[in-house]
């Protein structure tokens, strides 16, 4: 293993004393999970899944998955009354009940970030009741082909997913998950072969490691629009790759295009996103000579995977108004923490006040599109036929102007995700240009516009 | 024949005594230049051509074409010198010398817009030497096909094409000649014929009077782009539309849909251009809201023919690099007589100094691309990758301003077509925005702006 390889697990690998200290909580959460079951006389068992439970955790990463599995024939209510009467038991004051397709708990203890899932103890995967029922079967596949030096693969690519910005399937992040890390480290067979195979992948790459489909062609058609489509060993219909946006998909293929080319640390321990003050933030946005709008509002009471999509949403919606509207959106993002924003940056604030309307072309009839704007008194020219051929009508623009725009298209609530939109409805402010300095105060909102404005892969960012 | 055209008939004809009277001054021309062959003893004979020759011509056209007929033999050098000597011993005083493919005479002869132009009489029109050779041809054909009910017909095409502004194969206007117009009146029958089929044209429609192509399809191949391709019946490798522009095309190919749906005095006789003032002028430029440029310099001293398009060369290369350079180019005219104008509207007369740069797919190696840009000092931002997987920069605009791009364009006069870059090397000037409101204190120049500013199908034409 080259060098830079060997340093870089040294450094992300846990220590034996680590690993000790995680299994032992780990046991001990299991202990109490069953214990918890025989109190309270569920016919239940609890089940460490997860990196924590495969020696694929990063020393960074303090995550603990105890699953408790319930037989399949109870019915829904019922796991989800139980499931979470145990997880409360084991949690006690320190749980924290969560919402995703079931109920769940999550909890600090012992320094650690502890999910309690109830879930079904399914013997085939295909027919399980819930996504989470998967975990298990997930935990049995990769515990079988694993070894322990392919787990240090497994950790090599972890971190490297981390370092270019690819890891995580949340839908914040929308990259790699844990999981889809074993399984490509398994199917390719090192980290290094897997940078090499990554190096040549295309749009709608399939990887099947067990052959679900005859031929990838079905895959594709299955998956349409899935950038990377890795089938899942213990599902068939289920596409691990499915959470990955174009933007991480195109990352991680550069990183490994560049990293074929040149390992380096810098890969895995990118520098920092530099940091601007203040005065930066104003002069950066004041050279760009755009029209920046940041759009601010309490951010509604969900989890992220729920709260991004809808923030995403929003962000689609308000960009396609503006761009219908005849403004060209250069970029956009959005973030969440304590307060929400959707930053829209476009060419030009305003736009003249005359527009072309363009007709049909000379063979198709235009007897309603004439009478429809010739005595419009948004009139100034008109019909005349362009250089192609197809009549043209010089209209008055009805919004010039892109606040307005973006105003009008903020009270329509429907559309900018359920509870985005109501959080909306109910206050928000648009800061502009300069008095997006003002959002800066908040040490996170300036991180996030210093990110934005110095944006670049993480292996080129430089420390200046 | 419908009320209208009877009407409009009446109005355009010529009356017995108008038609004596052409035939007395074309009777004399035509003897004054065999006179002048004799006397010179040059082997020449003087033919009547054009619309004058066969009562095709509108009472308000003034035009009487003489063609002094050579040998085929005679060398090319002796056609001119002979020719010019012939002509110069007509016109006297009164010529002016003027050049196309050959020199010819113009003159003013008794309220007449005579022209004397030397030609050679072949036999065969695919063997002609020079354009104006296939005159004479055209003549014998038009004459033989042409009867005197067609000639009214031919007559109320020619106003129908002169009333929606069509009318003329000049380059200024690249529009019908009257040739066309006859051609089409024989192959139609009538002109109400002709409106009727031409409601249904579509670019790229043939019309082969003596089927010298066995498929229209060949046609098509051979005069690709061209929007209406009649071939010539005395020479088969010519297309009569050929001068044709897209817009014309399209324009009178509505005028005959609008005319077979509801005839009308005003598609003969439009309502005039409404002349602005200047203060209107001012007011309809500041509503617009756009920048406006105009280019103008003096003329170079060449024909109509050689001047139009070069100055819509000029034009185009103008509003290429605007295009290339990132502005809108909302619409664009020229425009000449004491003066010569180029008028480019954009959309906005400055843009973001941030421009994105966006690279090539995920798939394509982009070594090249990143280190082109990654240390630049026009670096804004990047490598990121875009919502569609491509690498992006944000970059410094060389040339934000619209009016640096322009003067940048003018100095390179190669590229603005061969006299007009000459006239624009020695001195030019760019009236922006409000100022083009002093250039309208020359009437012309203000009626260009005025037509410009409320451009509109004539027949569509209000008098408000």
């Amino acid at each position: 293993m080259d060098e830079i390889l060997k340093s870089v697990l040294k450094e992300v690998k846990p220590t034996p004393a680590d690993r000790k200290r995680l299994e032992q909580v780990a046991a001990e959460l299991i202990g109490q999970t069953n214990a918890a079951c025989a109190k309270l006389d569920i016919d239940a068992k609890a089940m460490l899944v997860g990196s924590a439970a495969r020696d694929t955790w990063l020393r960074s990463e303090r995550d603990i998955d105890v699953f408790i599995l319930f037989p399949e024939e109870l019915p829904r209510e019922e796991l989800e009354r139980q499931g979470l009467a145990v997880a409360r038991e084991v949690a006690g004051a320190k749980g924290k009940e969560q919402f995703a397709e079931h109920p769940y708990v999550t909890m600090k203890f012992k320094g650690f970030d502890v999910d309690l899932v109830p879930c079904y103890d399914v013997a085939k995967p295909s027919e399980i009741k819930s996504a989470v029922d998967r975990s298990p079967h997930h935990q049995r596949y990769i515990t079988e082909y694993l070894t322990s030096e392919l787990a240090d693969e497994v950790l090599l690519t972890k971190q490297f997913m981390l370092g270019v910005g690819c890891y995580g399937s949340e839908l914040k992040v929308q990259g790699f998950s844990g999981y889809l890390c074993e399984l490509l480290v398994s199917h390719y067979g090192s980290f290094e072969k897997l940078v090499e195979g990554a190096s040549g992948w295309k749009p709608s790459t399939v990887i099947d490691p067990e052959r679900s489909y005859p031929d990838p062609s079905e895959a594709k058609r299955m998956f349409e629009k899935q950038p990377l489509i890795v089938i899942d060993p213990v599902d068939a219909s289920r596409n691990v790759g499915a959470a990955i946006s174009m933007q991480n998909f195109a990352t991680f293929v550069r990183a490994c295009q560049d990293f074929a080319r040149g390992s380096s640390r810098r890969f895995f321990f990118p520098k920092p996103v530099r940091r601007l003050s203040a005065r930066q933030i104003q002069a950066t946005l004041e050279r760009r000579g755009t029209a920046v709008f940041c759009v601010a509002f309490s951010p509604p009471d969900v989890v992220p995977d729920v709260l991004y999509p809808q923030l995403r949403k929003a962000e689609r919606t308000l960009v396609t108004r503006l761009t219908l509207a005849g403004f060209e959106v250069m970029r956009s993002d959005v973030w969440s923490n304590s307060r929400a924003l959707i930053l829209l940056e476009l060419a030009a604030a305003k736009l003249p006040r005359v527009r072309t309307h363009i007709g049909p072309p000379v063979s198709i009839e235009v007897g309603n599109f004439i009478r429809a704007h010739l005595k419009s008194k948004r009139k100034f020219a008109g019909p005349f036929a362009g250089a192609t051929g197809q009549l043209i009508f010089e209209l008055e623009r009805e919004r010039p102007n892109s606040r307005k725009v973006l105003e009008q298209a903020l009270r329509e609530h429907a559309t900018l995700g359920r509870h985005v939109g109501e959080a909306i409805s109910k206050s928000y402010r648009i800061y502009e240009g300069n008095q997006i300095v003002k959002l800066c105060k908040d040490e996170e909102v300036r991180e996030f516009i210093s990110e934005y404005l110095t944006r670049c892969l993480p292996w080129y960012r430089s420390s200046v």
